[in-house]
């Protein structure tokens, strides 16, 4: 066996992930030699209570709860404590002692990247955070590396896995959202309190850490806009399988040229988290479950998809363990680490200005006149018709919610949009709701991947 | 704006490939620069002829035959000629000199790969090929960095397009091979000369070069099973269609142990081409047209899989760009580049000790104990019956080819089996072809995917 030289590796966490890693750390470790040129030596395990029960077992001489003292003179530094702090600070110092950090940590990167690159880039240490999205799904290392010698136009991403889950069962079994968010919650795939899921929180974070490393300009946290899939119902979901599309939880980063109201400001970037309609023909549309999924359309490469498991211990910890043999060849080749490339300032600009395509689901008097009011509105409004469908009360065929017994005498609108600016969109949205023939505005969804 | 250093890069090559790279090397060179952290200098493009007509516009001054004189003192040569000679003699040549290599050469590698990437080792030297396999999609790099902490157990790839086109379109359109043959040489998007591509021989290179990858051993692309698509016919693919598959014609790359007959040598793998059903579900059942895709199931990350366009000038150039910038950070870099990480000698199987589920479709007589005797067989070559559908030539509505006119007294049986040995296998079908009440074997086909 080869003599390898051993690189001092500091775990700092010890939670589903963590446990995982130094399981496969010593499972795998003559492998993991062989594929990084060096023993990858577990030094220590910070945990906040040595005492805490575990889900591996641990060897008990390994853990500490001097994170400080095990990062000095650790070449890597893997931390997957999660939050804000203290993994702020431990990454910090971890870059000042000239380790190389592997994080899975997305809040911290969301909100702290560019002062931890910068900090990287400072000393010529590596940060890597193929953990931090879509767990096992290589998506980082290609947008940064193989995608480096192109141009990213758009990311579409599934990238939360129990909205993923909850919209999905929705969509198969017709089922409503509060009984499959407690079916999930029993299962184990939504916590107790769902809401940095549901509420796009989770999809938010990662979509700005995509779009900060596809458009190498930094993406502040605050600036995605976010909304989730709370007001999504059965009824909603019919009528987007009637259409022909499938409600998915979509972070989209997207690189635009904002001239459309006779301003041009040139480049700039979007990016949202909110729940659109798919066309059922779009790949996305066939991520089923838990699973994750990250569509790229470049200039060169066209579209590619990145599909896998979007979450679990075992698969983060995959991630987990490429970034440290990334980190420990880096290490032995010697020389500085890769930095984050220049980072651009692109504006990012707010959600009136999107364009997008819309449906739109109206509940309207059923009379004469009725659809040439309201297309009136929706002209007006800078909003253009490219399909518009009528059912009446008893036509329960379209899959569309019935209005309630008794009130005959209404029809619902299904409108599809061509391109419209959101702000164009919403207002007139606004005087449809108050034009007297529009009842009540049922939905009005994004329609994303076109 | 920075002034970077410069950096020397040669091409080989100016066919549809390279003449996008040439192209995309200048028009993003501000971008390339940023993304690198250096200028990258088209130093030249080697060609064989400086005056045939070129499918972009390249410099003229740039152009030489020389290319020996060009290598020399390049920083990074791309590779882009194809085929074995003078590719071979080039890549050494540069390598020796001092640069690296980015090739998207796979008959090169799937032959050669050994002696090029221990070539490489002993000078401290990187080979980059994303482009070698399934274009832009990146799979190499994955396969190398993010999955270098796990284990790869299988692997199913649609690695080539044409033949996927074809398949598709028998599968969409009910059409025979010949005829979707001829339409898609007509549209380009297969050669005058089929061979390589529907024979599997172009996709059993890229099989090789996935394998040695992914099990960090040498597979040698004459021990890669290989069988085409030409004997598929509308009938296979109406029976496959009824019975809740598609055919692909995939590669598989297979870790397994081999103890089946008793006979333990431990692990070993298996590198294989040919048609195979696979079941509607499976994410690769919905890889339409030319569009390639690569399964991956590890033992950590779970299932993976990447998808996009396989083949295409400007795909193929993003996925050498991409390569390019990499080496070109590593040179700034400093320090010795990541070869290949050393390399295990697992025995890859012959194709009779290979172990999958299959479809077996047979033309019997109509009479009762036919069926008693059919599977009489099976069990005796130690092949187990999972389902099986017996259809008559009256009924059409199994899709199953009926018999011709006249031959009243047949039937059809659809029987599918448990895994077997590919041996007992074909030891079996041909027991049951002499068996007298087995009129014609219609067609054995694997299923891979489960």
């Amino acid at each position: 066996m080869t003599d390898y030289r051993r690189l001092r590796v500091a775990l700092l966490g010890a939670g589903a992930v963590g446990s995982q890693v130094a399981a496969l750390l010593r499972a795998h470790a003559d492998e993991l030699a062989e594929r990084a040129g060096a023993r990858l030596e577990l030094a220590g395990i910070a945990v906040r209570d040595v005492d805490a029960p575990r889900s591996a077992e641990l060897p008990r001489e390994l853990l500490t709860t001097d994170a400080e003292t095990l990062i000095v003179g650790s070449d890597i530094v893997i931390e997957l404590i999660g939050g804000i702090e203290p993994a702020r600070t431990y990454v910090l110092q971890a870059i000042n002692s000239g380790a190389d950090v592997v994080t899975g940590n997305k809040a911290l990167l969301a909100t702290h990247g560019a002062e931890i690159f910068d900090a990287a880039d400072q000393v010529g240490a590596s940060v890597s955070y193929e953990a931090a999205v879509a767990a096992a799904i290589p998506i980082i290392r290609p947008l940064r590396d193989s995608l480096a010698g192109d141009r990213v136009h758009r990311i579409i991403g599934i990238v939360n896995g129990t909205t993923n889950y909850i919209l999905d069962r929705m969509d198969r079994e017709g089922a409503e959202l509060a009984d499959v968010l407690a079916d999930a919650q029993r299962l184990g795939y939504a916590e107790a309190d769902p809401t940095a899921d549901v509420e796009g929180y989770d999809a938010a974070q990662k979509a700005a850490i995509l779009a900060s490393l596809a458009f190498h300009t930094n993406v502040p946290l605050d600036a995605v806009h976010r909304e989730g899939i709370t007001g999504i119902t059965k009824g909603m979901m019919d009528a987007a399988r009637h259409a022909g599309y499938v409600i998915k939880l979509i972070a989209v980063c997207e690189r635009m040229v904002d001239g459309e109201d006779g301003t041009p400001i040139g480049e700039a970037v979007s990016v949202r988290v909110y729940p659109a309609l798919i066309a059922r023909s779009h790949p996305l549309a066939n991520v089923h479950g838990v699973n994750n999924a990250v569509f790229v359309e470049a200039e060169a490469a066209g579209n590619l998809m990145f599909y896998g498991a979007g979450a679990g211990g075992m698969q983060t910890a995959s991630a987990v363990l490429g970034d440290v043999v990334s980190a420990a060849r880096r290490h032995l080749a010697g020389g500085v680490g890769v930095g984050e490339s220049a980072r651009a300032s692109l504006p990012v600009l707010e959600i009136g200005r999107v364009v997008t395509r819309y449906q739109i689901i109206l509940e309207v008097d059923d009379r004469p006149g009725v659809l040439a009011t309201v297309a009136g509105i929706l002209s007006e409004g800078h909003v253009s018709i490219a399909t518009v469908e009528q059912t009446i009360n008893a036509d329960g065929a379209t899959g569309v919610e019935r209005a309630p017994e008794g009130e005959s005498g209404r029809a619902r609108l299904v409108i599809g949009t061509h391109t419209a600016r959101e702000q164009d969109l919403s207002e007139t949205v606004e005087r449809l709701a108050t034009s007297g023939v529009v009842e009540r505005v049922v939905s009005v969804l994004r329609v994303e991947g076109e």
